[in-house]
């Protein structure tokens, strides 16, 4: 085996954005949905951050957050020593984060970009299609992992397949969040796959891409960068260049304008636990024989079947009901059907929180 | 116009025992189901007292209530100038509470015997009906109410119509709580009515019949109120023979026994709101256009059809839930189907408490 240097290994950079209301009332603008404990004991930003901390091909990650959330990551960040911090004066959506952080990592240098608010069953499937999206960062691709759609899911958004490259392919088009019948067809075709937001880039072509795209948005962050300030491993970005960035995600603003893209096809029991009813979905395999699962305290379920029941204390009780969340969080009791629970953002307590 | 004379006036006795398990978790051992607004602001017990207080052709009613509840009691009386109260020392059923209650009667008075904790639409077929039970009951019937039978409903006992009496019938036979089969046939025959637990006697017959039928009961009854205290408006009967007594319902002990049975049909909107179901079943008329129905506080529902949804706090928010009740109370969270109402009684905090 020969030691890796710096540029070989991959750099995570773990994003921190994304208010999650759909799983109000348990996620709260002040404790947004990473840094809450939904699938297991740990959060899911603890599970990103362990899904690449200590293995030896990555380096210690990069995480940009928001200040408002910099005590809830410093917090959340003990097993990953050597962990850097980029704290965002202001939310400006995915390009901008992601600027950021490449900007303070070596020009040749693979950053690995990972949402925090997701799921993955599977740690070693990710990281070994890190390792492959890596490869073919490195030959001059911004390469996005293309999780296998597994159900015609209508929330997401599509990467259709392209020419077949060394462990993955070039990406013919992007689609935005399809219709139902329309993602039956993507689903029947095996030529597409769920744009989960996990992307490989090489520095200087994500640098230069955002550039050519964006320069507005590149000379703002660049400025933040230079006028930022270091302070022991957090780095605070200038917030006037950074507040003046016009926000976009990393799809809209370089993604889907760049020449040479990619996808890395992976399966890895992969779920952006966007609302109550993924996370029970998720955490499907832990229920009981009648598939009901438990959390936070007691809950007494008759007659019951598919029902998620989380609470902070009061004991819920609960009978005859069929594939519904019960969430009692921090005095509110929400109660939604599986089935409509996309709609829990649009409650009149999950927009005034 | 003549004047009645207190023989003439009806006496409404009226009956305060119950847990009502089923509406936990707003019912409660300490403010059980009588004394809850349930239907309207007024509780089921005041909305009982005023069926009869005042109008003409009733006296001033007897309620007989547990110790416990004699403060509810007498809080809630308050529109019933003369009424009297007969505390019961221990809970023995309805014959010993009903034969109380009797003993302390002119012989030739009639009684109506009125249970608190059901709730009637139309008071006025309620006093119709009781009127013509009297009568029934000046020759020497013991009587009935006999409710519209509207459905199949399983959980009432039924009363089998026999010979045509003025305003009634004599009562061929008496039904436990049947199979769904059998009282779909005894809907569909006409010849059925519920036994909703409401009586007209006149005083000695009903004595009478007790004696012959439970000696002892009526025996240890008798005891109770000669070594009994009155105290102003209350009357306090003695504990020791009381408590010795053989509990029973009216039914078993005299009305399946009596040779003189009677009912009087009567439709007046009954309902013995016996689970969240029937009490969203009762508050219909006064749901929205999408049948959904709050009480105590806020709820917030979209896509919900059918909801119930009571709290004494904390906001309830549902999404896509149907024919369902949500109760918040006393930092207990209850979600039924309407369904399965039936089984709120046997959870474990509907028992414990």
């Amino acid at each position: 085996m020969t030691a890796r240097n710096e540029v070989d290994l991959i750099h995570p950079v773990i994003l921190c954005g994304g208010g999650g209301t759909r799983l109000w009332p348990f996620s709260r603008r002040a404790v947004p949905k990473p840094f809450l404990p939904l699938v297991s004991e740990e959060t899911l930003f603890e599970q990103a951050v362990r899904r690449v901390a200590g293995h030896p091909q990555f380096a210690p990650p990069i995480v940009v957050a928001g200040s408002a959330h910099a005590n809830l990551v410093m917090a959340q960040l003990a097993g990953a020593p050597g962990a850097r911090l980029v704290i965002e004066p202001d939310a400006r959506n995915t390009a901008p984060a992601i600027g950021l952080a490449a900007s303070l990592l070596p020009e040749d240098a693979v950053m690995l970009v990972c949402p925090s608010d997701h799921h993955v069953v599977d740690p070693s499937a990710f990281r070994a299609a890190a390792l492959v999206a890596a490869d073919i960062a490195r030959e001059g691709y911004l390469v996005s992992f293309g999780i296998a759609a597994d159900h015609p899911e209508t929330g997401y958004g599509y990467l259709q397949h392209g020419e077949p490259l060394e462990g993955g392919y070039t990406i013919r088009r992007f689609v935005e969040k399809p219709d139902l019948a329309t993602a039956q067809s993507y689903v029947a075709s095996g030529e597409y796959s769920w744009n989960g937001g996990i992307f490989a880039f090489r520095v200087r072509d994500l640098l230069a891409e955002l550039n050519k795209h964006r320069p507005d948005m590149a000379r703002l962050v660049a400025a933040a960068i230079d006028r930022g300030e270091a302070e022991g491993a957090s780095f605070h970005p200038a917030r006037e260049p950074f507040a003046a960035i016009d926000g976009d995600s990393i799809d809209y603003a370089v993604m889907e304008n760049a020449a040479r893209v990619a996808m890395v096809p992976v399966q890895m029991g992969w779920s952006d636990i966007g609302n109550w009813a993924s996370l029970a979905a998720a955490l499907a395999h832990e229920a009981d024989a009648d598939g009901n699962f438990v959390r936070g305290g007691v809950a007494d379920l008759a007659q019951c079947s598919g029902v998620l029941a989380m609470t902070d204390g009061p004991r819920i009780s609960a009978v005859g009901l069929s594939n519904i969340s019960i969430i009692v969080s921090g005095g509110e009791v929400l109660i939604t059907s599986h089935e409509h629970a996309q709609m829990v953002g649009k409650l009149p307590g999950a927009s005034e929180q």
